[in-house]
């Protein structure tokens, strides 16, 4: 292992034990094996899963048995390097892509490593996650970060690599009409994302003000659907990103959707919708859902680094790492919250 | 107009009045206008939607309200040449593809006829099918038939239309491994068009045996879900053709797809069915339905010349014109009935 | 045919006899067929084709054996409506989609339009084209232009139309680095179109130092390869659309490009060029060239009322009708011209 | 190292040391790697590198340096497993795909591994091939083969892999009408790919007899172009597969094909042809090349354990090891040789 600095044999860790108990813990600094860079972590931010996983316990078939780290959005720099990974890394800023799939199945062979059925990601039991001081990661998912990039912006590539996924998956291009169900993080990066990919009209809608406010200042039209139900809105996408999870939302917007559009479910929400299967056979839309990500952090980089998408303004609230739970709660106690972020060296 | 043989000024064609009232009527043979030719229809298949149509008068949102003239899949011999229609044609036999599109909408303009608004389709109300001695069709759309294929077939090509359809929506070819639910009329023709498209495995699924029989003289492999539920079966598909329009059975399908499988819904059956959304998401499976065809005429022709589709073994019953009551309703009196076909000339 | 003003009978056209031969004529104001508008023509572009027809009388096999109106570039106001065409568009303005395809053949039907071997196509042997007062369109292809559109941009959505093309033929999105050869007016445009597309990188080579300039103004990084080879800079293209028709060009851009990049053939220049194919084959570079376009006009059109490209900038010369002929020669007379207009109504 | 029978020391290997320079020599058995299984070489056919390699001692850039084994369409039995290795496929035949990539790199991500820059490839220099006893390869390489296929056939899934891939870029299905030029091994094959495929007619072109027969044979119309220039055959294509690598032979068969057709270029030729621009933009057809192969295997293996491609039919000479530079010449004494194969146990 090639080191600059000094490392302490042990850090700070907020682990959770189960639901709502969450204890900060002292837990050894990791060593990084082979191909992997040992990172300082700087900035993590709050998903909404982790959130789940904070609440309940579990999310779906992923249940929490053995105590686990939390976080997955994480940014920070370079402190040591593994065998046969490259040293000449070391002091250099990076954004952590936070699965590291086997490389050699069937799914990562083709490409489509986010499908790879032994990925390992950070924060999904049992892979710990990155609410601490140090993670180990391999060298190809521990993406370079420009100099021009704030460390919140470099942690927020993995939100925006959702949005990156979600917008190749429907081809958005110039001459697309986007509807975008719920103005939530994600909703609100993949506004201005599809923007950048040349979509000339984005509809985002939501029932919330303050976040209607934040998608119109992402340059967005919006429509707060409690007040005008979205069908009656008269507006035809091209494309639908549905992020709101919710499947009454999910039905009444694929309705919306123009012959031979394109729809692609991204928010998370129960085991089934009610699919409008007349409107998919006569319209002959196109559907599918999004797993993660693949391939998008250099494009998600330039994204951030030309301007054509702004993260910083998702930040609304920041802690200190034995402030995690303050973290994973802001959004209950404070509903202008968008996206808390954790400094792990504070 | 150009004609060369004698052509009488009425004809006989079944006309359904309402639910299971259909009476035999005397009608004026259409004159072709424009660019359209006169068809003397040798034989008319009967499918599904004409059984619908009789039995409840309506489907879904096309209700019969006028008297209305069933019957889509048509092939015959070319009596007449309207203005401007191709005169060297008269004496040919031709196959009829039942929708006129109007040419220069928003999705006929790019290519997707099959999605205009305007669509003029056979049986489907107000516009008369085929069910008739004599049949007025734009020549573009009253496809050329080699000698090598008998009349039946010729009529068959639109069924046949529908699977190849499906399979380029599924962008089937080799390596894929195809299931198939419902061993009805489309999917026997589905599961002798995938294999035509290069797929190596091919699984049809149904609970009558002697449709399953007929499946396996197609060449597939078959299982029969009244005694294993396909979800046992252990069979993982790359591409699954839903053809039986039953939601259950959709749902349950689409539950056993691989990992960026394809998924395309060819089987009407109500307006919903619930969507296995965490499967659509977890493993990225591409969603689509099928509305009617579009360019499929060619491909279809020569899929039945090479040998490569065999459509005569679907014809399990023939009847005259006056008996088209008695082809539509063969299927409730005879359970081994596949496809009924009219003669009209008789 | 319907009419809100007074049309004259006769009207003023630019009338090219033979090579170099170009005479102002009074010729009748054509009447508008079926399904046609009649247009008057305040803007028309000169085009490269239009400049070639006037020196050599011919573009290859297209030679011009009868007197033949130059110009298709074209916008102006519809002022009268032929049969079955749509009297409320009579006022508004218009730009003119110069080619009419057949609709009905075995390109069109597809939707590859452009492909059409029987297209009528404004200024291509022997259909004339716009430099005259008056010009009958198919109400399909004379597109409606929003206010915010000054004339000349709507004259000049053609040009754009053909880069709209290339950046669909090339799949531009984010995350690509685009490589234009040659900063004649399509490449200026295209550099434009490709950073609307999501492309992260445009370099523009040529060897005029202010038709560089002009392509840094249109936001694109700039190559003299008039100093600097283009093979020795050093940039590994992902797109290469070359512009500038020159085989040697052509050759050398190819030879930069990527792995699995793709390069479309723009420019026009000869029958012949040297392909390298050992680069085609062991990089797996996918090229493929342009003809004209198909369904541009909405999104260019939202391209420029969007901001997004900006086509006013390339207007360096205007002139009235009786000035065709200057039009024709100011670029070789005036090494800065980048495109003339005329206005046929002056 | 597991191991299951006694493996000897050293082994049999036909090195090339310079132009027609090719002498039997003992040389070490490898041991396998990690993730290596250990293969008993059972059938190794000889290609056109390998001939080419023989007689110039270079390709292009790639130059025979040092003493280079040859062979690289291997088949064997796994006789041991390395560290990490599957040690249950021990005693399994296998058929062996030749490179192994990088795995990690910027085309081995995407999926595109056969453009890893990093790749080790059989007989290409520095990498022994397969014209030895025994050979070692990563398990993912070293492909199942079933009982079904004999061992000639699990060593030519190497040039099916090449026709597979070939046939996936040119998209070929049902109703395409292929042309391929030239009947050599790579030819004949892609001949009864393309069937596989879907495609409705196929011919082949060459100027020996005995090819054009073999062709014949399987399945393919053709067409002697020592007597009829392709040209002047009528015959318009949408898709080209180029096998010949002669340049003529390449610009005169691109320009016979249709509008919109795709070309793919597998013959290798020199590093220039001179490319039909104007055919190539005016019907926009789209080009690409073959560089090996991707995710082929399962596939080619499907194919012929169906009956779909018959692979045995082009083994025309087999040689024991001591013969391999009668293998590598026999082509020049006997012009009716198609494929040679060597079996090193012999």
């Amino acid at each position: 292992m090639t080191v600059t600095s000094a490392i302490p044999a042990t850090m700070r860790a907020a682990v959770l034990h189960g639901p709502e108990r969450l204890t900060l813990e002292e837990r050894p600094v990791p060593t990084p094996g082979p191909g992997e860079l040992l990172v300082r972590v700087e900035t993590v931010g709050t998903c909404g899963s982790d959130v789940h996983y904070y609440r309940h316990g579990r999310i779906g078939d992923f249940v929490v048995r053995e105590p686990l780290v939390l976080g997955h959005e994480a940014a920070g720099t370079v402190v040591a390097a593994g065998p046969g990974a490259d040293s000449a890394r070391i002091g250099r800023r990076v954004s952590v892509e936070p699965g590291t799939p086997c490389g050699s199945c069937g799914e990562c062979r083709p490409g489509r490593y986010n499908l790879c059925p032994d990925m390992r990601f950070l924060a999904t039991p049992p892979v710990d996650g990155a609410f601490c001081e140090y993670l180990a990661v391999h060298q190809d998912f521990a993406h370079e970060v420009p100099d021009s990039l704030t460390i919140e912006e470099a942690a927020l590539l993995e939100p925006l690599s959702v949005a990156v996924w979600a917008c190749r998956k429907a081809r958005i291009g110039p001459g697309d009409r986007v509807l975008i169900t719920g103005a939530g993080p994600i909703g609100l990066v993949a506004a201005q994302t599809a923007r950048a990919f040349g979509a000339h009209d984005v509809l985002v809608t939501d029932v919330l003000p303050h976040r209607l406010e934040l998608a119109r200042s992402a340059g967005a039209t919006t429509l707060d659907v409690s007040g005008t139900p979205l069908g009656r809105a008269g507006y035809t996408p091209t494309v639908l990103l549905e992020c709101s999870g919710v499947p009454a939302v999910s039905n009444e917007a694929i309705r919306t959707v123009g012959r031979a559009g394109r729809v692609v479910l991204i928010g998370m929400g129960g085991d089934e919708i009610p699919l409008p299967l007349s409107r998919v056979q006569n319209y002959e839309l196109e559907l599918t859902g999004t797993f993660r990500y693949a391939h998008t952090w250099p494009t998600a980089t330039a994204l951030v680094a030309s301007g054509a998408v702004r993260l910083d303004s998702l930040v609304s609230h920041g802690y200190g790492l034995a402030q995690a739970e303050r973290a994973l709660t802001v959004a209950t106690r404070d509903e202008t919250a968008v996206k808390a972020v954790i400094y792990p060296q504070r």
